[in-house]
Formats: structure tokens, sequence, C-alpha cells
């Protein structure tokens, strides 16, 4: 990534330990902080993988869309409680100000001026590596419009490739996991960065808004840069082999950002960004037998070759006839029905989750939150979804439980904030 | 640990793929599982972490308990079905045959023979590093009975040491997430092998169980080995400082392992687990100063230092006084009342969690799910947990929301099976 540079919490702990003389902070203060993050550091915990890196917050557009996809998320989806655009717009503020501290490495917030104030970090990533720690922050419809109310002023900046998803065939969506005003995506190769990233946005923004719901994920199902391979899904299978990779700025520029002249001017190089909680019926496909888990995805499940073929990437041949005349990949399966036209085309980023077992049957809650992002999801993701919906012969085994969709605005530059562009720089 | 070696499962499936000529897995098949496994390898995924390692799962005790903490937990504990104890044999015997397989990196089971049966393992693990997983068993009271019933015809096995945990001060359980005939403690550095573990154990135990409640875990929050430097939970603070470290092996054979003629013979080098899931009120927590949240804590934030003190390690002075002679660590200060007599020393192995936020206020339903292994929690987590129940100041920023305790039997030999001791050779 551009701006990628090693660095750990320590080496700016000592910046800001040089540049913080003075100020109050008890015994042991920065110095014993700096032999802290060393002690991590030197040890074998998290300091130790691969992440000692800092991906740049501010940019054209937001990070954490074109990033190489890190391993662990953290999603928040937040209601505004104010009615006051001018309270979004500091917490935009004061989002964008903590965000590039966090994403670089650093505290939330300012070291303490004193003990009788709460601390202006939470704490709980001191120490560890900022492990490429990536946020990405959208408004959803409601921001402009719920329930027939225009809170904000702002229905008339409300972007036509907002329009909230229609129903979809099949959807048993729990509305308490979906939509929300504000969403936060945490990415990270860490899960107690992102985690303490999310806790700290939350906490700057309290008193205006509260959290809808939120979700962890693990596992990326996706690969959005040539230097990674295709992971697996909790069905076992290769995901997202035909993913668009942000090294490819051209289908970038063409699929993912939202081109300068389409849409209210605020969206120029911004992207939408889809998101579906898809719940596996684990048990149910766990039983089902080899063959038909392949034919059902249309793959082998081993390799990832299309049927037919040895090799993941080898191309697919939808013509293909087995001996008796029958297409080698069914008319059903999914590959064939997720094959995206030109103009379809989406850049996955999602990842598998797990919310344990449910109570009433003992059924693992678990399966992929799907995110996409995307220039017009009236085009891409929901012509594609459609064709899914109706005939993918992976609907018996899996359910989409929730679904929200938010505009994320270009990114910020120096001096600026996330959703400038809508809100003014009053 | 012992029995460490670097080991991928692209060289389990070499040798797997060379045995296993003539299986009929469909184009694709070995080959190019030995290069989807290669591909990640060498790609930045999980498998560029560092955990190429596996540790041993057969031996005098079981792994997961001495290991060097892992990165993360999913731990899942199992109400059983059935009332036929030669069932629940079987179990045991194919949970530690395919424990033993998975913890060196391989498949739950056998390659498919054919493509008409449900494949053997569940595919998320292929290709990924076996991340030094480990599978730790256990057995609950009610197990031996429950509602005075004697199931299996266990009751006269039952250890003293088993007895349920009396109320302690404070609690307020969740029924549905406590307790449970048997647990299963996958630990790993990535997550995807941990679930994957769990995953295919629940599946192969289907029929004769089911899942009563899971805990995943993230950002260990003790250090079991004196390779780790000590981690921070989510309060923000360095947790777990005077551990039990498992190279002093004295402490481990005096705290921690059962030693022969203590309580049923089948104990003999097991130990006891006692789960406990901490919520933390994390909004509250956040709200108060730095100066009460170190005065509660009794060590200063950010080094960890005791109150006074500049280095975490420094000795705690319990008789310190300030200039107005007050206590510098105060009489409810937590370090002071979680000080452990020689007696009550256990070895802690924790994780962090955080299941989302909570529907009804919106806060973070998140804390630390402790976990802590010894001789006889009779005499070490009950006392130890009473007195901190009654007077900690730490009490008001928490809640204990489920508890269980399981009595984890020492190790399998190479041919016997965890549990063996329990339920016998026939």
């Amino acid at each position: 990534m551009s701006g990628s540079k090693k660095i750990s919490r320590r080496d700016l702990f000592r910046v800001t330990g040089a540049a913080g003389a003075g100020l109050a902070l008890g015994a042991g203060g920065h110095a014993a902080l700096r032999g802290a993050a060393e002690a991590r550091d030197a040890g074998d915990g998290p300091t130790a993988l691969p992440g000692l890196q800092t991906v740049a917050f501010r940019g054209d557009h937001q990070a954490g869309i074109a990033t190489a996809q890190q391993e662990h998320l953290h999603f928040a989806a937040l209601d505004l409680v104010t009615q006051d655009p001018s309270e979004v717009r500091e917490v935009l503020r004061a989002w964008t100000e903590a965000a590039a501290r966090m994403t670089a490495g650093r505290p939330a917030g300012e070291e303490n001026k004193s003990e009788f104030m709460p601390p202006e970090d939470t704490g709980e990533a001191f120490g560890l590596s900022p492990a490429r720690l990536t946020l990405t922050f959208g408004f959803g419809p409601t921001l402009f419009e719920k329930d027939g109310e225009d809170r904000f002023g702002l229905a008339g900046a409300m972007p036509g490739a907002l329009a909230p998803l229609p129903p979809l065939t099949g959807d048993v969506l729990d509305e308490g996991r979906s939509g929300g005003d504000l969403c936060v995506q945490a990415c990270a190769d860490d899960p107690q960065v992102a985690f303490h990233a999310v806790r700290n946005l939350v906490r700057i923004s309290r008193g205006a808004a509260v959290v809808r719901w939120s979700q962890l994920g693990f596992g990326r199902t996706a690969s959005t840069s040539k230097t990674q391979a295709t992971p697996r899904n909790l069905m076992g299978v290769k995901d997202g082999t035909s993913n668009i990779k942000a090294e490819d700025e051209d289908l970038m520029d063409r699929h993912v950002w939202v081109p300068e002249g389409e849409g209210p001017a605020w969206m120029a190089g911004g992207t939408y960004l889809v998101a579906r909680r898809i719940r596996m019926l684990i048990e149910v496909w766990d039983r089902v037998s080899l063959g038909e888990q392949e034919a059902s995805i249309g793959r082998h499940k081993y390799s990832g070759a299309p049927i037919g073929k040895r090799d993941e990437f080898d191309p697919m041949d939808l013509e293909a006839k087995d001996e008796n005349g029958e297409p080698l990949i069914a008319e059903d399966a999914h590959v064939r029905l997720a094959r995206q036209s030109d103009e379809e085309k989406i850049l996955r980023r999602g990842y598998s989750f797990t919310d344990g077992f449910d109570a009433e049957r003992g059924q693992l809650d678990a399966g992929l939150f799907f995110i996409c992002f995307q220039r017009d999801p009236r085009k891409q993701f929901v012509p594609l979804q459609q064709r899914l919906a109706a005939n993918d012969r992976l609907n018996e085994y899996i359910r989409h439980t929730a679904s929200a969709l938010f505009a994320c605005p270009p990114g910020a530059a120096e001096g600026g904030y996330v959703g400038e562009g809508l809100f003014g720089r009053a």
C-alpha cells in the first residue's frame, strides 16, 4: 500500500513521550509505557506477527477498500440520536482525527493531562502493532431520510445509488442487525486492534450516536490483492477466485470508485458498501455428499478448479457436457449464476463469522459476512443477487439474515474530515 | 513445547496423498490440494504467521494447559443426549483420534473414499498452518450426577474436587451459558483453525451430544510461558503479571497437576478447569478517571507497576503509605485481594471476548473469559474468588455472567484415549 511503513507504537510513543515531558501520568508514565511496548515486541505475542505496518488513513479514497484484505473485521452500524447536523459533523471530525491517530499506531487521543480525567484512550492496544488497521466510514439511507423525515436537511443530497435495496427472494432479515445511519468497518491483522478502534470511536460518538448492531469477522473470504492466495470460507471451499484485485486500477475505476459527475459531487471518489450476513446451515451442509457439495458450487472442493478442470484458475467452460450430455457445471450451480457481466463486477471483501450456537437447536450460528464495494448497487449487487436468490442451488444451505447499505464518501484530505463534502467546512 | 516441530498441512498432505493413490477425489484431487496449500503458504495469509508449529496432543498431561498460550480460543460445552456410557466412550475415542490428527495439521478424518459420502473433514482449514492448535477435554459435575440421577454409573468415580462451585456473592449467572457435561477448549494462533477443530468435534459427536454453549476469545489475557510478555485485558491494564509459568515445573506440580493418591486414580496427572465469563461494564469504566482506574486495580495503567513503583515486576509493597498516611495500594484494590497465598496459586489462561453490543442498551457485551487450572478448586479458585467477590473495588465494573467447572483428565497415551481411566478399555 502507499503509505505503508514499518513502525510500531513504541516508536510513536517515543515521539509523544519526548513532546509530553511535564505531563502528569503518575509514577511509571511514559518511560514505562515504552518499556511495555518493547517487552511485547520482544515477545511472541501479536506484535511478532507480520503486521508491523501502517496503512495511510488520508488520501483520495478511504482505506480499507483497495487495501490488501486484513485477517480480522469488527464492523459496527450506529444510529444517530442527535437531531443536530452540526453534532454529526463534530462526530465525523473527531472520528477522522482519532482514526488518523489509531491507524498510525497511536492512541485515540492525547496523553492524559490529569489523573482526574478518564483516559483519552482505553489502553488495550498499547504495545500492540498497528496491524495494518484501516477504518472505513459510511452513511446509510436513513441518514438522509428516515420514516419519511428529513432529520438533518440532507434529503436533497441523497445519491440515487443509495436507494434502499429492494426485497430479495429468500431474505429472512433481522431488522435489528440490518441498516444503520452510520457505519465503521475496522479491519486489522490483530482482532484486539480492530476491537480497540471500534470501541474508542463508539466512545467518542457517545451522546450523538448509539450502536445499532456489530459483527466480528475472521478469516477473510476474499483476496483483494495479487499478493494474496484465495482463502476458504466455512463451506470449506475457495471463495472469491475471480475477485477484482486492487492492483487493477482500471477495474477499480470502472467498477468500484464513483466517477465525478455520477450522482452528487460529494460522492466522487467514493463507493457503495453492501453488507449481507449470510448464515450457512452448517449441519445440513456437513451431511451432504462431496459430490453434491461440488455440484452446488460448480467447483471441486479441494482444488477449487471448475468441475472437470484441474486448477483453480483454469477457465470455466460452461458449455462442457458429461458423457450423458448433461452440463458438467449444473445449470443452478453457484459459479454459473454468480458470474458477473462486465457491468455487474464488484469488489468482494467479506469475512467468516461465528456467533456461537443458537440456544434453540444447538446449531452453529456461522457463515459469511459478505461485504462488497461497487459504484452503483442498483446495477451491480442487486441484479447479481436477484439472479442468485432465484435459482442458486446453494440457497438450500444458506440464509441471508441481515442486510445493510452505506455510501462511503471519498477519503479525507490533510486537515479535512470524512464526509466533509456532505456536511461542509463550517 | 516438547513435540513442537515446523510443519505445514502441505507436508502432511504429501504423505496422505502418496498413501491415498487410487482414492477417488474427482479431477483436481490431492495434487491440487497440495497446490492450494502451497499457494496460501506462499501468500501473506495466516500461513505466513509465526504458527507453523504443532503441539503434541498425546502425553502425560493434556496439551493446552502448560502450552505457551495461543492467541485465539474457541471453547464449547456440550450436554450428552445419549444414556449409554459406551456411546460416550466412543465419542471420546473418536475425539482423541480426530484431535491427534487436527493438532498435527491433518484433516479430521481420512480422505473421502466416495463422492457419495459427505467429506470426512469440513475443509475450511485446508491450506492453513496447524497454528499450534491444542484441544483440551474436560468432564463437568453433571457427567457424574445430574438432577440426582447417576446416568452413566459414574457417580462413585466423581472426584471431591469436582463439587459444584458454591454460590458466590455478586454472581448473575446465565445458566444457558454455564455448566455442561463435557467441554472442549480449542486454542490456536489462527481463529479459523480453532473454529474448524470445534466444528469437526461437534460434528463427530452428533447423536450423542449437543452444544450447550460456546465462547470465542481473542487476545490472551495471561502469559503462561517465560517467553511471553504480559498482555493487556479490555480494561486496558496488564493482566496476569504474577501468573505461574509453565517452565516452573515445580509450581505446576504443586498447584496445577493432580498428584497420584489425591482423589480417584483416573485424575492423576489431570487438573481442574474453572471458566468464568466476566463481563466488563465497559461504558462505566471508560468514564472513570485514570486515578480511580489505577486505584481500583492497584497498578499504574501504562507501566503495570504497583502503585508507587516504576516497573511492572517491581515487588508490591502493601504496607507503603502516602503523605497522608493512607495506604498507597488501597485496602480494596484488586491486586491486594487477588494476591494468592501459596496454597491458592492458580494457572490463569483466559481470553478477552466480545459478543457485540446488547440490543437493549447499545452497550458492549465484552470482557474477560477467565479460565484457570488448578489441583483443587475448593482450595484455590473458590477461596480466592470469595475474597474478591466480597470486597474487590473492581466489582463495580464487572459482572460474572457465567460459570463452569470441568475435570480435565491426564493426557492420552499412544493407542489410548482421553478419559480412558474413567471409561475403561472396553
